[in-house]
């Protein structure tokens, strides 16, 4: 394995930066010429609800809601409106993004119907979480080609709510240009867990069609939280990456080598102990094997930890400057920088102070695969497009403060993956 | 907060070694006697399943099965014979032990009536539950009697299973001298979660009877494995520590100052990035408010850190080498090593050798308190009685090749938690 680094441009050029968690989304109401006339009526009394948890969001927090409206007033319809986008996100630097639903995550009001962008699990009717998923996935395809390089979207396929109907809806999505991915239910709730082999046409007809699947924060086992918020916000990343293990493990990534997978907006500082745990089980000369590791044998092809940059990539979003430090540790080629906009919990409208707050101490070849490369290549975008866009808006690396002299450690990475020592693991790389 | 090494003994005096972490249990036909009357017909209809799951495991494992009971032929019976047992405690260097159900944890032919040890939660029939869970008791307290000073019991409480009847048994177990906490089923299954408040009168009576609250490894979501057994290894820790989150987040340390949790045997690799996402919730000078910011303020008194090592301890059984070099982010006054004997992933009958190959770099000062003083603190034991014990049997710092002069640095602990530089948190230690 050749170092991620190799080749990577070390000069002070612009960055090209793709924001790998961004969201888009009309105003509810605005949905329904792309809904299904057939679910019309549902639809109504769907937007009734949604004004309802507005009307409860203002009570609970509306200082705050009306602090972050005005003060963002004219970003925030970005959401939908691709010139205002546009400018915005020229704003941040950012020259491209992988663009998710829910506009709106303060007061919920562009949601796809029916909540079947990041609420899907929980809509309990079938065919209102397809007709809502069809009606986003109709807009986002327009929405994607008013500027198709630097779109990539993400489309609703809700799994759970039908295998059959995934693999055509996914097949449908193949071929339209903007479409980079598919993101599935955060949670299984009651069907089978990702790892069982019923959703293998799934993961069969993104392999074949080039869509990177995902699961975004949003969901977590809220009824175990006797509404404790410190209860949401510690399990929510929780949630979010446990399906990453359900494929990985089962050897979904063997089956399918096409096959890739990002968890998105639940950060990175689990990986690199994750990746320690499930490497020492398929690796460790030290484990103690008991009645266990034969259960284990032969479940999968590569170390875990192989599958990073591979088949598994992190959307990282606004990374803590641990999550930075942890880089080499949870993987140079897989972890992928986002703002998160138009959220308030992302980096955006401060994305620049931000990039230039944390990154000063990393090398710039670094830096360009975290903050673009990564997802260029995760995504197969077009890198040259998106160049032509970073030279007018992309910091540099003197931007960020950051010492052009400065290069990885020909070891880092070996180094970090403290457990290849520890538990006398082979190392490949 | 004085550091946690204030006043330990750094000379080579031989080490007080409690293991946090061991097993005893009859074997499953001898438990008859200690069982009430009126469950002895069902008693008998398990006793037929058990014998069946020792079968199938000698069918899917029995090389490994004959090897391990033949290899320890004597030391395995230490699992209810107590000379037994203190002769190989005495020649594991192992001074004081905290016992948990479950002696056999290859076939499972030492557990208590019905499965109500660590498979308590499982258990459908509550009167069942709670008739197991007594046999066990009565026969534990006599046991404990058999070496008061150097055993301390963990009586089984399934509280899914009764909140009032859970009380009573608390009550009862706070007179006897060999019992110093109780078990409750790691997971909730279908009752509100351990954060709820109708759980108090559980909470209040094991703070009022000096009782240590604990969650075992045993248990997951084992529906959702498709029997993957490296899903099944890799989430463990997360269901044992989970309830950890419940009651300290919940503020039931805040209601309940005397009360005290320990997760025992999901090891402690965890703890560090647990605190860091937890103490940043609650003293983040920078963390984005959002929605949620006002809901919990005012949840918990102190930050999550603040409670290890009061309130919280870590059965961290077997630590690994990684576990303890994060001895200080995690928690130099909460972490408790620990053998699991007489189970095969622990260190016995290798504890010596465990103990000289992974203590060598740590200070003798802190290695007092990772092998026994901080244990000796949680179960408020005789700490005369057990260094008694120990000067016979206890190694000493230069048996682990320690380096007497070797000191804990002053800023340790500071230094290792990050996330109060990155985030700004008020230090007060």
């Amino acid at each position: 394995m050749a170092s991620p680094v190799e080749g990577i441009d070390q000069s002070n050029a612009p960055y090209v930066i793709v924001s790998s968690d961004t969201h888009a989304g009309l105003y509810v109401e605005d949905y329904r010429p792309y809904l299904e006339q057939s679910a019309h009526a549902e639809f109504d009394e769907w937007l009734t609800t949604r004004h309802q948890h507005r009307a409860m969001v203002e009570e609970m927090n509306g200082a705050y809601v009306e602090q972050w409206e005005r003060d963002n007033e004219v970003g925030l319809k970005g959401a939908f409106d691709p010139e205002i986008r546009d400018k915005t996100l020229d704003a941040d630097g950012v020259a491209g993004e992988v663009i998710f639903a829910d506009g709106d995550s303060v007061t919920g009001m562009e949601a796809p119907p029916f909540g079947a962008g990041l609420q899907a699990g929980m809509i309990t009717d079938p065919r209102l979480a397809w007709a809502g998923a069809r009606a986003h996935n109709r807009w986002l395809e327009e929405f994607c080609a008013t500027n198709p390089p630097r779109r990539a979207g993400v489309a609703l396929v809700p799994i759970t709510h039908g295998i059959d109907e995934a693999v055509k809806e996914i097949e449908v999505l193949a071929g339209k240009p903007g479409i980079k991915g598919i993101m599935i239910p955060t949670m299984w709730h009651d069907n089978p867990s990702y790892g069982h082999a019923s959703y293998d046409p799934v993961w069969a007809a993104c392999a074949e069609a080039g869509l990177v699947v995902h699961t975004h924060s949003g969901e977590a086992d809220t009824d175990a939280y006797n509404d404790n918020m410190a209860q949401f916000m510690l399990e929510v990343a929780f949630w979010t990456h446990r399906p990453l293990w359900q494929l990985l493990l089962s050897g979904a990534f063997d089956r399918f080598p096409d096959l890739k997978y990002a968890p998105v907006e639940c950060g990175s500082w689990w990986v690199g102990d994750l990746l320690f745990k499930t490497d020492v089980m398929f690796g460790g000369q030290n484990w103690k094997v008991k009645k266990m590791a034969s259960r284990t044998k032969g479940l999968i092809q590569r170390l875990p930890s192989e599958y990073i940059g591979t088949n598994v990539f992190i959307g990282a979003s606004a990374m803590s400057k641990v999550e930075l430090r942890r880089r080499y540790v949870n993987g140079l080629d897989g972890l992928m920088w986002g703002t998160d906009y138009p959220h308030p919990e992302g980096t955006w409208p401060n994305t620049a102070t931000r990039l230039s707050t944390d990154f000063q101490p990393i090398p710039v070849e670094e830096t360009r695969l975290l903050l673009g490369l990564n997802a260029v290549r995760c995504y197969d975008l077009d890198i040259d497009a998106l160049s032509a866009i970073a030279a007018d808006i992309g910091p540099r690396p003197t931007d960020l403060h950051q010492d052009l002299e400065l290069r990885t450690p020909p070891n880092a990475i070996r180094e970090a993956r403290f457990w290849f020592d520890d538990y006398g693991i082979e190392w490949k790389g």
